[in-house]
């Protein structure tokens, strides 16, 4: 086999026809930082530390603070990850309580095992749509008084599908028991610079807020911010932590990058979003005629009751209709019509866009999808969706241990067909999005296995067993 | 004041003639990535997961496993920092204990937080030139057999300054008690390719190696990666821990960098490494002849017994004969004559060099050194150092806590200058190289408080205490 390497395989990907509407925001457009390692350097006179910063750094995150109205914001080179691992750890005492809602990101999962948390979790509405909804203040009310002793709630807004929770009466009935409230806003740093958008979850009452940069605005894969607004902060607990789990020797390039991009959203911020918004709503509105691929309203609430609010820069597209999967959907795309798409998920694909997104862009989008409708519309519309639905895989299950003791008991392997019934030993979860079925220390559902099997077999990517192969599975006997 | 912004800071910096003599290994020559934004995308189709990898990624680290002859390589997108604390936490048990080189990284000192560790230290020898030595096998010995229940030995090695430890003698008192030996050599990624370099730790025995690309190799800073070798490794856990301490979103920038790294050390590494050695041994028979700046020679053991081995691409000139203090060192040569070093400690500074130095650099360098030479001939040989000998300032100190329990102890600020004689609740260490005087648990010695003072006063970066201005410092009552 000729050998293959990396970086010669995304020159050829740069150099090919095919449109991201994948993560980064940047969207592969020049950041007008030049060759990235002519900037590259270390903490040399004048360039100041990210652990300990007093120069250039310090005036560069109080410039992303000041945009975003916080006490204080903290650049991240380790991702969303490095800050929900901070947070968490700042917020919580070693064995202490957390309340997470459980569709949220594996970092927040591999707190839970770092600080040997009891976490309980809070379930998402469900939906119409298929996808998870909103975390209700009422099931975060009910949980609170359920768990008194819990330190801090964790909610994921918006999510990768673009779901909103109110964050305003969720952190009022945080805050009304005195608890912290973290939100997980990887998914909504373009949150907050137009109207077009939902309000930024910290200007709705969060005390922590971690935003990927990289997601959603022009910034390298990897980076991103962590703001803190109020009293509640555990500040000092909050620095050590970032300072653990992040290299002590950061990207001066990822930083340069935050910081432009902090200028580009200051300078020019209204004017993008207001092209960007524009060629969403007319996406919105073509898409509406589209007959056998189904695109989820701009607003997503108007129809479905389970989704608070809706962020439509994440287009999510339904093939289920016209009897075709998720990821069929995404395959077709790519080899049809030279769109990369994010991400599939069931019966449906998503889309990401950005301020960075052309005008081509979208058109492509748009005349590719009603293309394909034409051609769908003709085909015999034969039931071919993965038939597991999301509410059934996602549906509460019994927890017979506590995670970080379930992780590190000892463990046999069995086969994963045989498993049902049994209490696992690891995380299986559909990647992307990376939302567990089931977590270390919790019952496998009977009918998980052959959900799971299934959906390998139709090409989805299920993570989190040891064995790639989903032979097997660790469980605690 | 007018606003500052990173990147204009950068470009500037890199239009500027200085020469770095620093970080990254890279040195600001054309890595042939173009614009990195064109390559930087996320895990789409055909291009891999690092925290999964089954295609292109899996292949990138196998070859880079190949070449250190490991038996697994991990790729870090999250510096030397996250190898460190997942190779720690695996080979650790929770509150178990650790030997490790008081010389060793924060990020050991953080694993040693994170996972309640009961560390106890292995003292690198004393040196005539004034800078920690190396490890002995005795040392490690010695302590093997005062502390039986010690899991794993970590041991930094070369060190900033390219001090070698006798890893083949240490692993086999390592092994011959079954234990780990767990070897930070972040500053030793160049090692192994030649002759000319000491071999690397995993050939000498070493179970696992974590080395920074950025700091010696051509490779974007905040890239390293961890090698393993042997049976007594965790691999289960360490895959864990990886997954844990390093985002979820991985710069597809950083892992094409590093694949280019191995693809040019194959094809073009002996050719690379032999004019680099060429133009280090040209500079250090130059260097011999200077009569006030004295250069460490370029094996290091020579004349200094307390120094096993040297990596002589660092180079450490001081100027202590001619009364100058490194960190004045270090200015003039960059006002002057325009060259950046890497880092000043003491009575001397360091000039860090790659293969991807150039001869012009090196001949700036050899000037820069010979002209200044000649100036300070001239000049009254006064006694201007810091006054503060190494060997004093990392002497050992009576630990009256252990780390974590100090951490988190409840704490009251006191003036530094009264801190003598209590128990430190804080880090405080000169950065670079950033290895503590006292960490957390320990009795400040009589003469630190103001010792730390004077160095502050010279201009040196103190770090470790909340309150940057050193007026204060935590201390457990």
């Amino acid at each position: 086999m000729k050998e293959r390497y990396l970086d010669i395989m995304l020159k050829e990907y740069a150099a090919s026809d095919m449109y991201p509407f994948h993560m980064p925001g940047h969207k592969r457009q020049p950041m007008d930082l030049g060759e990235g390692e002519r900037l590259d350097i270390t903490e040399i006179h004048g360039f100041d530390n990210l652990h300990h910063a007093q120069g250039i750094l310090r005036e560069a995150q109080e410039r992303t603070a000041r945009m975003a109205r916080a006490d204080a914001s903290f650049y991240l080179v380790n991702g969303s990850t490095s800050g929900i691992l901070s947070a968490v750890s700042a917020q919580t005492k070693r064995g202490g309580r957390i309340l997470a809602a459980r569709n949220c990101h594996k970092a927040v999962y591999h707190s839970i095992f770092l600080q040997e948390l009891k976490a309980r979790y809070l379930y998402p509405m469900s939906t119409e749509f298929g996808i998870q909804g909103s975390i209700s203040p009422e099931e975060v009310e009910k949980k609170l008084e359920e768990y008194p002793d819990a330190e801090t709630v964790l909610i994921t807004s918006p999510t990768y599908d673009g779901v909103v929770s109110d964050i305003r009466a969720i952190s009022r009935a945080v805050h009304a028991r005195d608890k912290v409230l973290i939100v997980d806003g990887a998914h909504g740093a373009h949150f907050g610079f137009s109207k077009g958008f939902p309000q930024a979850a910290l200007e709705m009452g969060a005390d922590i807020v971690i935003e990927s940069l990289h997601k959603t605005l022009p910034s390298f894969t990897q980076t991103a911010v962590l703001h803190i607004k109020g009293e509640r902060v555990n500040t000092e607990e909050l620095r050590r932590y970032l300072g653990i789990f992040q290299t002590s020797s950061p990207s001066y390039l990822f930083m340069a990058g935050m910081d432009r991009c902090s200028r580009v959203l200051e300078k020019q911020g209204g004017e993008l979003f207001e092209r960007f918004e524009e060629r969403l709503d007319r996406f919105y509105d073509r898409a509406k005629n589209l007959k056998c691929l189904h695109v989820l309203d701009r607003a997503g609430e108007e129809r479905d009751p389970g989704i608070y609010m809706r962020d439509r820069s994440k287009i999510l597209i339904s093939g289920s209709q016209a009897g075709i999967s998720g990821q069929e959907l995404m395959d077709i795309l790519r080899r049809d019509y030279h769109l990369e798409l994010e991400m599939a998920s069931g019966h449906y694909a998503t889309a990401l866009t950005s301020i960075c997104d052309t005008e081509e862009g979208f058109r492509r989008l748009i005349r590719g999808l009603e293309d394909l409708d034409g051609k769908l519309s003709s085909r015999s519309r034969v039931q071919r969706n993965h038939g597991v639905s999301d509410s059934r895989l996602y549906s509460p299950v019994r927890r017979r241990m506590e995670l970080r003791d379930a992780a590190l008991a000892e463990k046999e392997t069995v086969r994963l067909a045989d498993s049902a019934g049994m209490i696992s030993g690891e995380f299986l979860y559909l990647y992307p999005p990376g939302i567990p079925f089931v977590v270390p220390g919790e019952e496998i559902p009977q009918e998980l296995p052959e959900q799971i099997l299934r959906l390998k077999r139709l090409g989805y990517d299920i993570q989190g067993p040891e064995d790639y192969t989903l032979e097997g599975i660790k469980v605690v006997l």
